[in-house]
């Protein structure tokens, strides 16, 4: 049971099912105008469940990789032209990230002045953190928010 | 191109394709761990651009109903057994909306103090509106917010 095949466009595949609604919201698909398909809580050998979006006729941004690679580091990104697979990325987690991601503490300066946000990303018992330039909080997975 | 038939389950067909991910988060499809899928800017004879849900082995409550008709009056309810249509539902827009909708007016008590919204339903110039019984602000299509 699959979501059907796509002439032209993307193919984001093995993205962890409980982050999808999220990387939908980064990538902007409630605004695009293409034909799109989602499939979630789909079997994975390497994720357990996994979801996968399909648009057609748009390609990827540097910028939405990046974006994405936070929250479903084990995503394949897919380049379908006229059926075929002609482009195949994985996605790397950056070391650090720039801009994309706020503070979760709500006293840090960058949630008041037009500051922006920088953190090195490390692992912590199996999940992302990132570690935050200016104050003391690390902001983990679960509470990434990313800024549009 | 569709997306694949669903064994049992529930399927909302003829959406209207800019309100799609509000009816989504409505059904609060975003934590359903059954498989679903999702079809967004399909062609539609009726409504020019759909979208569609199909949920597996998960069935709506009557409350799931009267939320959705507000912003997708045009759906369609499917109740798939067996990949057969058992039963067909037309949403019904309804004549009130009692608790289910926010008041748009920061003003107005509702969104202060703990009493119910409630609204009657008219149209104006094609689109949904809401004349609120407490304020004087109507709310209108674009701006329904849904209490979950």
């Amino acid at each position: 049971m699959k979501v059907r095949a796509i002439e032209n466009g993307t193919v984001i595949d093995h993205i962890p099912s409980k982050n999808l609604f999220k990387v939908i919201s980064i990538i902007g698909l409630e605004k695009m105008d293409t034909t799109i398909f989602i499939g979630n809580n789909l079997d994975s050998k390497k994720l357990g469940k996994k979801g996968i979006i399909k648009i057609t006729n748009k390609f990827p941004s540097i910028d939405d990789f990046n974006k994405i690679a936070l929250l479903a580091p084990s995503a394949i990104f897919n380049i379908i032209r006229n059926y075929n697979v002609v482009e195949k990325h994985k996605v790397e987690i950056p070391k650090v990230v720039d801009g994309i991601v706020k503070c979760m503490n709500p006293q840090c300066i960058t949630n008041h002045d037009k500051v922006k946000t920088y953190f090195t990303v490390f692992i912590k018992d199996g999940e992302l953190n990132l570690k935050f330039k200016y104050c003391e909080k690390n902001t983990d997975e679960r509470n990434i928010e990313v800024i549009k």
